[in-house]
């Protein structure tokens, strides 16, 4: 399974849990305590991955990564937006398309 | 290109940055900062999310987001830590791999 | 000087700049951008504190927490607010003024 | 009460917490967690202050500050530092202090 089909069955798992039971499941939980909860979520754990890199350890780097990410996706999903919009400007972003494969934003 | 392709090749763009010129490269002028600098940006980005989604404007979300997830990128990078590390503990914690496709996480 | 003189006269200087020169003041700069420059700000300091705190040098957390009360006061002027209802809402809730002395909220 | 005392006074009231059972005080339950779970509510507490701006709310704005501020306070306690530093501090770098009043560094 490549990137972006995890990153795109995951947002399909998390539009299916908009109609899922809060008490039953997490993320629904968090749709139903409306946006603010999904965007603290995001700041703490943004922060949680600042302090993993300041105690230089890899793993738990790693972990607090995937959170944040996970986080956002349940932001954008929320927000009725997908992953693939975040994909396709990163790729647009740095010219990783096309036969050019060069920055359009020079020095990227 | 797929997802994995995008943040794999992005990655690699990254890696070669490392040799990049910091006065020329953006992303070799962070790294010349030293860690915090990345980490600075990644609390920026995660705010200027948060903002985006207050505002309720999906262009700017997605903008934010993708500044968000790029900043998070070069850090790993930074940290000699790759993307699909973080791709691959979305899906074997939410269960998105292999025969069973349900989540190893109960109600994820 | 009294802490809350101190707060209380640094209000007033940041009152004072909303009619200096963006380009000769930082505060008038930051006014000038508009409210999400300030909270932007507000983002990075808490950062900064943050990883001041994960380096464990005291000076930095002093100066770092200096930095993000100071652009909180900006944040308060910007939006006609006083340090004093902070201080208020504080004292009040840690149960500090009058006879009793002791807190309102419980287990402070 | 000035600001100061409010100030000092909150930060003594914060040093007995010390000695506080777990279970019974927040701040002491929060000391007990150990540094990182102050640094993530002052990273959450930043993240509501910005919110509440975000949301025009006036009665919010001043009441998440007032958190943001009070985390502030447990983490200089915890840190064994004190309010009266970052007092120092701004009164020092805003110039508010001795006969000039007027800022040393200059534009502040």
């Amino acid at each position: 399974m490549t990137g972006a089909d995890i990153l795109e069955r995951l947002a399909q798992v998390l539009e299916t849990r908009k109609q899922a039971d809060p008490d039953e499941s997490y993320v629904a939980g968090l749709y139903a305590k409306g946006p603010d909860a999904v965007l603290k979520k995001i700041a703490e754990e943004a922060a949680e991955t600042i302090m993993a890199v300041k105690d230089g350890d890899p793993k738990q780097i790693v972990h607090e990564t995937t959170d944040l990410w996970f986080h956002c996706l349940v932001m954008l999903a929320q927000q009725n937006l997908s992953p693939v919009s975040v994909l396709a400007e990163l790729e647009n972003r740095y010219g990783l398309s096309g036969i050019a494969e060069k920055a359009k934003r020079a020095n990227a």
